[in-house]
């Protein structure tokens, strides 16, 4: 077991299956050392765990739990792609668009959930650049929708 | 002719001149293996094929045209960049900007319009990681933007 | 001195401090010769020069200058991450992110503010490719968030 799995499980985190694209994309490619993850949704056994925008239909601790589990689904990805972490180097940068109702302007704390939950699991190998937006939507109604860039080795 | 122009004139797609930035930028940087490629819009002939919100002024069958449109433009720069796609290698990302009405939320169809365009044009080349969000607005009224990195021989 | 802080002072610009994140991340990431920036925000002194929504509570000119200024800020964190610029090669992508009023389609102009800078500072090292797009909302009320990829010595 890697270094990364023991963390994982003494969080008490159980990575899933990725989950599958909703579209006609694949679930990442790597090029070069870099990792490029497809946007995850707080999917959790095929169901968004919240629906809705945040400062409206989903309070602003559930939009963080949202992005920590879509979080949660980039590194089943990440894991995937890395022959279970012994490739992976570290998280490079990660883009959270938080569905935001009129007027709600805390999208740095809606993605803390997906910030925090690297930086748990991986220390300093999980600080990374960040964006935080809130767009007018997200695909399936979710909430949050978290994308990141992570280093490989070759 | 290069495989890929073939490809092109079996599906009978005739690129067309990069269309011109919008601001102060250039169609695309190449840094390494990766080509940024600048946002692109559903122009042709230099006018937006559909203009406003999908959901509501565009239909998302529109939509779906207007990011394929988006995707041809952003394969012209391609085209340029890559001496004719001699260098090109493969799509790695693509992120999807929709222009969403009030409770549209299915931009994964939407961005399916650029997903299997790339796929039918490149086959697995075409394969990519993706995002796909909803926006409030978009340059000039346009209802999709389609961004794409690609990976280039050095 | 280098010759881009010879540039900056002939520009009459003064580069404050990078921004403290406003969250759990970092300013910036380098991975390979790709320098990721966190997303700025027009913070001047520590707050932002303007709040709001462009094309209602905030002009098209004052988002432009709202864009310099995050642009600003985000030369701040280059500099620091590359050595005074020593290491700096080029701009490669930015992404400037307008937090639109309904109707607001001049996100180019916007984000012009960003591009203009960084060409009038660095000539053609400062010429990148862009992503324009107009958001429902931004951290702490902003009217701009400026992103930006650029190249670096190894």
């Amino acid at each position: 077991m890697t270094e990364v799995n023991k963390r994982l499980q003494e969080l008490g985190v159980k990575l899933p299956d990725p989950p599958d694209p909703l579209g006609a994309y694949v679930p990442a490619i790597v090029s070069g050392n870099l990792l490029f993850v497809s946007g995850q949704l707080p999917l959790k056994d095929g169901n968004l765990i919240f629906k809705g925008k945040v400062g409206a239909d989903v309070t602003p601790e559930e939009a963080y739990q949202a992005a920590t589990v879509s979080s949660i689904n980039a590194l089943a990805v990440i894991g995937k792609e890395t022959g279970d972490f012994s490739k992976f180097k570290r998280i490079v940068k990660i883009t959270g668009y938080v569905s935001s109702a009129q007027g709600f302007t805390a999208q740095a704390g809606v993605v803390n959930g997906a910030s925090d939950f690297f930086f748990e699991v991986f220390g300093e190998a999980g600080r990374h650049a960040r964006v935080a937006v809130g767009v007018a939507e997200l695909p399936a109604d979710s909430p949050v929708e978290i994308e990141v860039i992570a280093e490989v080795e070759l």
